[in-house]
């Protein structure tokens, strides 16, 4: 099924900064207007498949936490307890004429967590939580919005 | 780089009837709707990356192509290029409130071809090319359009 409880907000509570923070301000900005984004796991056997999931980044943690109906029944929670590395990309199109594009990819470990503490009392339920390990960005940056997307420079970097 | 070359709909030509179709007409007139899918792969030492592009339908081979900006030096090509399998997943949210959901979702294995043939005249350069395995789609039934996504029922077979 596809994951449509829409909780992404409410883990961007107002508290303490996170130990680690991986992103950027921008990058958190962006993400936090966004309420979708696209999972990539693998099964065992190397088959891959990639899911629209809700989202909220974990503040505390530095965490992305993925939630959603029927979760710890669903194959890629299975491929991530399984041990199946991840990455999850959220990206839009603000102007179609001209084209411009956004984007913040995160590859990643992840841990298939059935009782989250952490978080619990924004999460309530089985989720995905990515450890990013890489940060990939796209047209983020102050102008890019008046750019061809073909001269965008990604900011990417190990984190 | 995100491709945003807009090739997708001159896919769509009306010529005969592929060989082998593997899609639905309401997935293929989905497909036909949207401009960005995300595209799932695995390096060879197993790190999986999702990029956004844009994709056609090629409806003479049945196999979703997926073409772009500086397709050939990309990772993403060279990930199918070494054998990497894929997944493919086309979703949008028509409405927020309430929420609905549709999607396309599509496994399988794939070719890095730089120098494509089959339909070359509508592509013009190196394009990932999907033979489709799996099919999962949700939310496109008639009705759906009035059905909580937590009703939905995936359309999902091998094909």
């Amino acid at each position: 099924m596809v994951e449509v409880v829409d909780w992404g907000r409410s883990l961007h509570h107002n508290g303490e900064r996170p130990t680690t923070v991986s992103f950027t301000d921008a990058e958190l900005s962006y993400l936090a207007t966004q309420r979708i984004g696209r999972l990539a796991t693998a099964r065992p056997d190397g088959a891959l498949q990639v899911n629209p999931v809700s989202f909220g980044y974990n503040e505390e943690l530095g965490t992305i936490d993925i939630g959603g109906y029927n979760m710890a029944a669903s194959r890629k929670f299975r491929n991530v307890a399984a041990g199946s590395r991840v990455a999850f990309v959220v990206d839009d199109m603000p102007s179609t004429d001209p084209v411009r594009v956004r984007m913040v990819e995160i590859r990643g470990d992840a841990e298939a967590l059935t009782d989250p503490v952490d978080g619990r009392a924004q999460i309530g339920g089985p989720i995905i939580r990515i450890h990013p390990r890489r940060i990939i960005s796209i047209g983020l940056d102050p102008g890019d919005a008046d750019r061809d997307p073909h001269l965008l420079k990604p900011f990417s970097r190990s984190v």
